[in-house]
């Protein structure tokens, strides 16, 4: 199933795309998505739902992140070999975590907003895993039992936040617009292998980003695996597991996103974003 | 107002502690302390209650977080000179940012678990900081009214996870029973200088830390500002603000907390913690 959050920011209403790419309401059978939704047995009785009964939406509106009552936003960093040597940093032996704030949450279409003064916000192309049911200590073997499913994340950044200000990755990784999710959760049963999965990012019609998450460094069982070892993994928790090469701050010059940039990203089956960049607005 | 959250994990009831010490119910009043109920007219209303016809609690129950709903748990590093010193790293030119995970946080007197295979967890006594009201780019002069409250938190951090891992901080600070908050949030009415709070920490019986938050590099006054300039805070936010010198990696050899160890903290006017270390069990 591709499950959506459609409507107003706050306002969201549940909904699914059915077979033929029409978006149908859920508002009668969910009351949302998010943590009390995604356990195995839930997605398996909306799986029995005869789509075509479900009301149409007509128009065109506005995705919101497809999960929410986020609790943890979970990021993977130098997940792919390229990646590092383009951030001219070694190849990590163990998985880097950092968490982005759950506030930069947005849905996949929202513009990206520029932080105040900012001079080096950056794009990232990342496969997002939707955690389904409870996870601590997990195997590798058992991990991807966890995921509700997963979709397209733009784990944007602010390289000088990020890597000049001191401290840890957190503080370039959580600004507000920064963490756009969607347009679906595609259930794991409809992503059989997240480990064959193309992706791509877009700057202005041109590509920056053309990956695979064949060549992540550490795949997304062994990252659920290891992330619950340092936390309990929870319903409605995102993992966003790093992203491949061709990011501004790996141009040579680097290139950073100003106003009136359009962003466009998608990974194989599980959908595009577009974002416009604007200015800083309170 | 001494605010509490009394009652079995997961099953807490908002509570208050009156003049004389004693806990009264607010159930009757409010559904819970979290971010519905810590904006500045929320409080105000609070305050008007009489608290002597407010139900008493029988018994001496169980205190939870008396925060409800965090949506971020914030953490400063490295904000006392000394313990920067001791921790072997420079004393920082801006506030260092990480984020504990929100599933890390427990009542002040539950257990403290020792990850599986743990040879490293340490104490860190500080100053928690519970947002009221919205902040984004706020100013140091404004900040503080921003503040629901103050509490004692025990930063509890693995540091081989922390350090040794590769990666940021936040891989060994937010492991499940790593963030004891409480017992109370106390109102920021009660707490005219935040800068002037005397904090302990002992560890079966033996004083390790001694400090003031006089003693802060940064003010919690500028570290909401700071950290308003990256993200968003929200109502229940979090930020626990840094501990003073007297960890167990700056002892010399460094000492680490292993099961049975009793430990015992507080903050001058917010309350004292008591945590048995125990075993990892899932």
């Amino acid at each position: 199933m591709k499950l959506v959050r459609y409507g107003n920011p706050g306002k969201e209403k549940p909904g699914l795309i059915d077979a033929d790419g029409k978006l149908r309401d859920l508002s009668a059978v969910l009351k949302d998505i998010g943590p009390d939704q995604l356990g195995d047995a839930a997605l398996a009785k909306l799986r029995k739902l005869k789509t075509d009964k479900l009301p149409l939406v007509k128009g065109s509106p506005r995705m919101g992140s497809p999960v929410s009552g986020v609790g943890k936003f979970i990021a993977i960093g130098l997940n792919y070999a390229d990646h590092a040597a383009e951030s001219g940093l070694p190849i990590p032996k163990e998985p880097i975590v950092f968490m982005k704030a759950t506030t930069c949450i947005q849905g996949p279409n929202d513009p990206v907003m520029l932080p105040k003064g900012s001079v080096k916000t950056d794009w990232e192309v990342e496969l997002g895993v939707v955690i389904g049911t409870r996870a601590r200590y997990v195997s590798q073997k058992e991990a991807l039992n966890h995921v509700a499913g997963y979709c397209t994340i733009n784990d944007v950044s602010e390289r000088e936040y990020q890597i000049e200000r001191g401290g840890t990755w957190d503080k370039g990784k959580g600004c507000d617009t920064f963490g756009p999710i969607g347009p679906w959760l595609v259930t794991r049963d409809e992503v059989p292998n997240p480990q064959k999965l193309g992706m791509w990012l877009e700057v202005n019609g041109q590509r920056m980003q053309t990956g695979s998450t064949k060549t992540m460094i550490f795949s997304v069982a062994k990252i659920i695996s290891y992330v619950s070892q340092f936390m309990t993994l929870e319903p409605g928790d995102v993992i966003t597991t790093g992203t491949p090469p061709g990011v501004g701050m790996g141009m040579k010059p680097p290139v950073f996103l100003k106003k009136g940039d359009q962003i466009a990203l998608g990974i194989e089956g599980l959908g595009e974003q577009r974002q416009l960049v604007v200015p800083f607005k309170l």
